[in-house]
């Protein structure tokens, strides 16, 4: 089935009005929905005291309507009560400032309590719904980000250095402390590097980097491993943010995952660009497809004007679909719309849905009715088609996060240098795949590594032989420094 | 009488000059001065120790040469033993960050300490001066401003809050805090809209705003009230800011006065700009008469250059006298400018007065003068004269904050709208009067509400028969959002 | 002998790098290397526990190529046990944040643990280097700099002012604290101009710049005691930062040393300026000249392009032969070029030596080697000689500072002022000595003193017969307020 639907938050509507949802999602072809990643406070409104009945009925209604069910594990947003429990889960900002609550993702990852409750409400979730024959698979969390430098990070970061390297005398030299005397003769020695810091060591900068990106690796391991083991029948993913995200190592986040999902906005519009970045957009899904080289899903496409304290653009007429079948060329088996209704209220209360605030059906309903019908009729032959390409492009978080410290050129950026050869190929209908450095390259004909800057021995090795059996490798300045 | 005169500060030059200074004065026609509302350092140098005797002999000798004095309570600016006094009375900023001593207006506005102090001066100036004849008048601290988030601050949000919406329940539902898992479940759960929070809940943003709003007129009124006690036969007023000043509604601030003065500044000149701004000053004046819909004062008319680090740009000549005639057509009843002799030392030590530091009469005070002799001729004629206008705007600081959370569209501001139609209008010569939301709108024949944003029942209620009656209407997009 | 040589880090390379590294040199005509400025970590690994064996070896190596050596003192950079043991030994930047870990500099010069520790490791280099015969004199810690707004400063700050106006009163009367009521009545009282604070004083604000001058000033004192008494027949030097800096009152700065010595970077590059300012370059050598008004050093002449997160321009050829006969021209008695090799790693990986990072000779290298050719050739007749110049410009510290409070105009900069009259001089080759406003005018025929904002009455009394004797003055506006 090609799974075709919309993020819906039913607890933001009155009940009775969810069966006429149900009846409209169902008539424009909806036969999937993602729910409950941000409703933490409705599953558990105080510590311990779950509360599914309100979802149950949801899903009910919807899966008498022929809809399947996502559920999303809420611990991106904590309601009031679990930050109040842990006054010092809060993020440390690079700034040395302690975030407060208001927002989302507040939680600092290493938390051992904050963790803990995530786990527990995650464990519910799951005893609640393993065998729901709506709930077809799980999200975890919701567009995982941050950094955070509190105390207990820099613990965290501290015992991941000496499980890196060992010994003090290993990590001194490795990074070169002897440099402006940074020689450290404890572990607890160690700074993370915030502002208040100066430029950092560029080797203690680095693994700072890596060490975050692993913890929330670590972070939705956790959660993985819940799942796997209560939920067995019902498939795991994440929502991704596409190529411009960098904190993370998305390959080693995809790895545990079963499928790769993203959240697709051509538009938000906050500097009201008047063109959608086309190639852009396509180096997004090629980056997502090749994070596990296999087909993605779209958990969240634009159909409506992003809007935190601005409006952005409304798509233009025609424009979900252009997107839909940009997203299904590139290799998404599912396409899910952000979201079916404009929320009233809220820090997001200008992020316009399917369905305007007022709930009638509109011109971007009928937009989505019309996707829906073309794609009931394609749908089962698009599902695990492969993209062939003739090129792959190596694509580096590590290389990623050493310019990030070291620009080395004022008007060096390498994720624009790394656009620019993308874009150059998608102008001219060359399909790339986008690459770890240790994939195979066997099938490729071009390979293009821009700027790889930090190269590994075993890299190293994977291109030697890429190159002696004739394919072509393009590379740039600023590499293997 | 048209009160004419100057701000003076005789605390700040020694004794023996005080005589010269009123003779000058006298014979430039002046009648009024306003003294003391920065001097809190010198009415009572240490906790309770209150020595009036200084300012007696300067009024003694004011009086002497035919003027009349209004004095400031001094709240404005505490003395170092004040806040040395209470080191958790410095208002904390929107970045966290609590101030520290060196300007003024440090202080946090809901500070039970603080305000003590402030209202303990206070009924001793007012017990010394109520019965003295010269003193005819008191401005109540200096331009009122500033935000506090502090943790005080915070605990009387919470407490506004509970007063407002009664239950939790009605307060999550209003702001619609099931979105993002915002649920509040506790009333000290509530948090303040700090950088740190990133951006907030727009309900939770606007009732802030409110929150502050009232707690400074809450401030002002402890004030009003030990001075209709102790001095019921002197008037009180505030010295505003004019239209551009947001974070108080100056219709709330005006409510308890007797009369509305301000502080017109039109070549502040920080930028240097060449031309003043005449339809702007236009609407300040315009705008501080919509207060209370009734004649008001300026307590500080611009008479030199600005200047904190940067010196501004020097009135050229002539400007005096036609921003007194401007005010005066706008329905000033009162002149008093700023300030009598440019001071030696301190933060505004460039922020020149009639006299330049060396005390001689020149060119500015040849011109203040010559307005002197035109009013001392005209005063009486002027006083109470009633602008009648056909035109009014309603000014709406609800709508003013909701949009300073939430701008909607990067290139809309509020008060560039406001001000925009005002001016069309002001260039055309047509009358306008501002307006609240709730004024009796039967007397105009075109009414502007540009951008209602918040509109309640009540104002679409007091719209409505106007235009029923015939009245024409202009809005805006954004309206009633 | 003009000296003539490298900033080397031996403890940077393998030990058995150092004697190819010595024969290199030798070959350049290389006679003198400065050492260990930034070594504290190798000379005190752990507190007390001091380790000069790596050092005499290298000197040894160095010294047996007929290489002398100037040490420095290793405090601008501390190792990690430093500052765990004096956790509150870290400057509060201006912003009220305390520093952290990670760069160098980190120290607040008012902390009595540090300073101690400071004394330790310099009495202790001392005692070990006085008799060495390659040793011939001593750096002080590195481009001294930086303000510090911490507890301990504002105690050391209150203390500076007592010993300055001796009682409040006159401090009182000295600021103008009447001016909103500022009137301290404690010294505990007085802030430090931190951010938070607002706008501060320009009274207070100036004496703060006066107090962190003369704390630095004392800081390399108590070095300097400690190198008199124990190495009497070496000499002291510091690097100062050439005209730009601005943070310490250099003409006191270089009071108690035999010579200055600065470091000269005509490409940093930040900017990646095309075009070399050779008029700046020179006013920094008169500068440098002007402090002692004798010949000065180049301690770190720029030897490779500049670089910490990006990499500034590679000297063109002969650019390094040009600079360097530009600072002999100056008055330069000694060049030694920053630094030998390009290290590896650390903040600094990026600025260029000598040799790259390779280590082999190259085209810097081949230039370095000829200008010691040439040196070696010329540099007796060069030793000593004297600038006798026409033309006097008065730098004045203060002046400088209180522009920094008060800029007086939004479009106005005393450094650009002043550059600007020096560099119409240097384009037509008119010679300038840069001197103190106490300074001996009567040989020159021309005196420039730009804005002299801060001039007390003895500078008045220096420039007065200056003029009566038929001298030149030129002077601007802002002169004397």
């Amino acid at each position: 089935m090609f799974h075709f639907g919309v993020d819906y938050y039913p607890e933001h509507w009155p009940e009775e009005r969810w069966a006429t949802d149900a009846q409209l999602m169902q008539a424009a072809g909806v036969n999937t929905v993602r729910l409950a990643e941000f409703a933490w406070s409705f599953l558990e409104p105080e510590a311990g005291d779950f509360d599914f009945d309100w979802l149950d009925r949801a899903i009910e209604i919807l899966h008498a309507h022929g809809i399947q069910v996502i559920l999303g594990t809420p611990t991106a947003s904590a309601p009031p009560w679990v930050m109040a429990m842990f006054p010092d889960s809060y993020k440390v900002n690079e700034n040395g400032q302690r975030r407060t609550y208001g927002n989302r993702c507040e939680f600092c990852p290493t938390h051992a309590g904050y963790r803990e409750r995530g786990r527990l409400v995650t464990r519910a979730m799951a005893e609640h719904y393993a065998d729901n024959p709506a709930v077809i698979g799980w999200q975890i969390d919701n567009e995982l980000n941050g950094r955070c430098y509190c105390p207990n990070c820099r613990a965290a970061f501290q015992n991941w250095l000496r499980e890196r390297y060992g010994t003090l005398e290993t990590l001194n030299a490795a990074w070169g402390t002897i440099f402006w005397s940074h020689v450290y003769t404890e572990w607890s020695q160690i700074p993370v590097p915030v502002e208040t810091g100066g430029v950092p060591n560029p080797g203690l900068d680095l693994d700072f980097r890596r060490f975050m990106s692993d913890t929330f690796v670590h972070f939705q391991q956790e959660q993985v491993d819940i799942l796997r083991q209560v939920c067995p029948m019902q498939f795991i993913t994440h929502n991704f943010m596409g190529f411009n995200f960098d904190q993370i190592d998305y390959f080693k986040l995809a790895q545990p995952l079963d499928v790769v999902t993203w959240d697709n906005y051509p538009r938000t519009g906050w500097r009201l660009e008047k063109e959608v970045n086309h190639a852009y957009v396509a180096l997004g899904h090629d980056t997502m497809r090749g994070l596990k080289r296999q087909p993605f899903w779209l958990m969240e496409e634009q159909s409506g004007s992003g809007g935190w304290q601005t409006v952005g653009i409304n798509p233009r007429p025609g424009e979900m679909r252009l997107w839909t079948y940009q997203a299904i060329a590139h290799g998404a088996d599912a396409m899910i719309y952000f979201r079916w209704r404009t929320a009233r209220y809220g820090t997001e209360q200008y992020w316009h849905g399917v369905l305007y605030h007022h709930g009638q059906p509109g011109r971007r309903y009928d937009e989505l009715k019309a996707i829906g019908g073309e794609l009931q009729r394609a749908g089962e032959k698009i599902l695990g088609a492969e993209n062939r390409n003739p090129v792959a492009m190596i694509l580096s978080y590590d290389t990623r996060w050493a310019f990030q410290g070291q620009q080395n050129h004022v008007d060096f950026h390498y994720p624009a240098l790394f656009t620019s050869y993308y874009k150059a190929l998608h102008n001219r209908n060359i399909g790339v795949d986008i690459v770890p450095s240790d994939a195979d390259l066997s099938r490729y004909r071009l390979v293009i590594a821009p700027a790889l800057y930090i190269l590994p021995q075993e890299t190293a090795d994977n291109l030697r032989p890429f190159v002696q059996n004739g394919g072509m490798l393009i590379t740039t300045a600023r590499s293997a420094v």
